[in-house]
């Protein structure tokens, strides 16, 4: 295969580099987690996941499994077709409606994930709408960049998290464009929040809509689970709140809520969402519960709260320097992306813990980082584990570091 | 909300063309298909569907159901994490392996859908390789046509199904280009079959690697439901065979197969693949049952052709005109989207027929159509019964031409 020396060559650079990755091979068990089996070199390991997105352990909620177990029994596997040629069910639209409710928006729309829902809403808002120009946070998640660029619209970066700026941007832009500025809430990978209110005070002086991501911070903040929008009380400010089924909610899917109007602009011309397979009726099912039970249960994000405090602070005890910020997100950071596997290596290898290490292009080179999400069901005794673990090994390195 | 403005505009035009879109929406009901409960009018009506595209029932077969249930039952509804952080779960590698062996490839990976398989691995050949030029049949899929365009890749396009024209477009091409030659086995709203073995000949003459959608002839076509690729002998000839979960297999999701080093390629680059949420195991583990069920049993294919030849005759024996093809696809032109809409509904509402009127994007403008998809489960009653109302409702409109 000719061909395959092309393909090579670029793998070839990224093993030089440390950036090839190597996924592991986990079981996940019921009843069990945040344990699960790592089958990665043949034999099942026992580890304890330290990073997963199934923030709250809602994927193995008792409701939530039964949801889903019921409307296949029910339904059957699959939608059967895309959302316009047989393929919606009334556990889609009932699923839509609670998405509607949960950030007290008129309507939802529902897509196969939370990256399509991005890609798919960014790219026709800035295609179809007149002289569209969208302002993206520097940071912005590889989803939304991907819809922006797809859509061919002008793009003006704004500085990470930086409303002053974003001001200045929007100020330059011709009176006829139509301005769409677009932001996450919770940065995954920095676990940082941004300043909403002023984020959306500067769009609405300037007349500009406001496209959300709350992906990492659905079913995690806010009365209701409905994030930080709903917390500080400015979902009915934010054009176009967006999120994911597949994280706290411990499912897959993702979403986008807003106007009637808005939600049926999309649903009537976004190829992404029209062209595909809807998602099957027993996921839409489950995520339904998921998204009802955390709207009244506060039990989950307290505890999560409290491990992560305790996380910290024993890391705090420690010594050991993790990036601060307000979410449940805790990076380490290692800033190599070798040393960074390595570190990981060590850790499943010799003490049961799975954190995956982050290298690029999730995170620029350089940046390299382990990323601790305790939550819930992360016992007391796990916490000591691991940071006594880590504890050992910055030790050694600072060992070597004194030696060397 | 003065954007509503500008969204409503646009739908506005939809409306005034015929061309707004109505979901029909559905209650599928296990060991019912192809009978479902159409909820959309508020009461619940029975209906027979005729515009599936879980072509041969698999989304309710008892043993993917089965799978489904018992993976959730073990392992959660959801896969936690990227493919990379967490996500990757051993039902998503045994479901890989079973892919790669389904179409006779060292590798396979998978996507969460058709769309973002085909979207993906088109983006990130056409923008990595060298000088890469793809070239793209006329009436290629809009994940593909997306995916090229992303790529931002030279593109030609070339007449569809049209192995001399493919030639002297790969003839024309600079000798340093990396050519890629992007093309579908089943076309699925005319339902015509592209000349495979010419195809694969050319691109062959001229060093041009072969991408091929079996999105509608995956499990239907070729003695283990390898598609047209399998039947015609020609898998090992194709540089990357793509499928989807969602349709013949009846439950829901994409993937490439290649070579070994052509997946990881992918699957280390392509932005589609890395940040999202990775598919459910459950949903992985369903999809396995149904892959490795249709490799060995040929009663529904059988069972499938047997009812599509009896709709074709009895349509012919009515004298209404529809799409001549080798698949089991019949497609019915009505070629004028307020008409479609009409006889769809007249259908639905007094015959209990279900079959979505398709109109514009996902066919040209003018091409409207009914599009018949009989499957296994359709019984011969069934085919009757829509073949009576399909003759009453020519007569009507025969009659209403004449006294017009
Ligand atoms: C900020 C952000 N947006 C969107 C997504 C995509 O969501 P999903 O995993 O549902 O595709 C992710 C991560 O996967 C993310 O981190
Ligand atoms: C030719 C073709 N390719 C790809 C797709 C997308 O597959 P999926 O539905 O799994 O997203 C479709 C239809 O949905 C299709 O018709």
């Amino acid at each position: 295969m000719t061909f395959d020396n092309l393909f090579n060559a670029q793998l070839d650079q990224l093993k030089e580099e440390g950036n090839y990755r190597i996924f592991a091979e986990l079981e996940r068990q019921c009843g069990k987690f945040p344990r699960a089996a790592n089958h990665t070199d043949g034999e099942a390991q026992d580890v304890t996941v330290w990073c997963s997105n199934d923030y709250l352990g809602m994927g193995h909620h008792p409701a939530v499994i039964d949801a889903m177990v019921k409307t296949v029994e029910a339904c059957g596997t699959g939608a059967g077709g895309t959302r316009n040629i047989s393929g919606t069910n009334i556990h889609h639209l009932a699923l839509e409606a609670e998405l509607a409710d949960l950030h007290a928006k008129e309507a939802a729309l529902l897509f196969t994930s939370g990256y399509v829902s991005n890609w798919a809403a960014l790219s026709t808002l800035g295609s179809r709408l007149p002289n569209a120009v969208i302002l993206s946070d520097s940071e912005n998640h590889a989803s939304m960049i991907e819809g922006i660029r797809h859509s061919r619209a002008d793009k003006v970066i704004w500085k990470h998290n930086d409303p002053e700026d974003l001001d200045r941007k929007l100020a330059a832009l011709p009176s006829n464009a139509t301005k769409i500025v677009a932001f996450e809430s919770v940065y995954s990978m920095d676990g940082d929040i941004c300043p909403m209110a002023e984020i959306v005070e500067v769009a609405e002086k300037h007349g500009a809509m406001t496209y959300l991501d709350e992906v990492h911070a659905v079913g995690l903040y806010g009365p209701r689970g409905g994030g930080i929008s709903e917390r500080e009380g400015l979902a009915d400010r934010i054009t176009l709140i967006e999120g994911t089924l597949g994280k706290a909610y411990g499912v897959v899917g993702g979403y986008i809520t807003g106007s009637a109007a808005l939600c049926d602009f999309i649903r009537s011309f976004a190829s992404g969402f029209i062209f595909t397979t809807a998602l099957p009726p027993a996921v839409a099912a489950a995520a339904k519960v998921s998204v009802a039970h955390l709207k009244t249960s506060g039990m989950e994000r307290a505890r999560q709260r409290q491990q992560v405090a305790k996380l910290r602070a024993r890391l705090d005890a420690h010594g050991i320097p993790h990036l601060e910020n307000d979410s449940h997100i805790i990076p380490v950071m290692i800033k190599d992306p070798v040393k960074c596997r390595q570190i990981a290596d060590i850790l499943m290898a010799d003490y049961g813990i799975y954190v995956q290490p982050i290298n690029y292009p999730t995170v620029p080179k350089g940046t390299e980082r382990l990323r601790f999400t305790p939550g819930p069901l992360h016992t007391d005794a796990d916490i000591e584990h691991l940071v006594g673990a880590l504890a050992t090994l910055w030790k050694q390195c600072a060992l070597s570091r004194a030696v060397a």
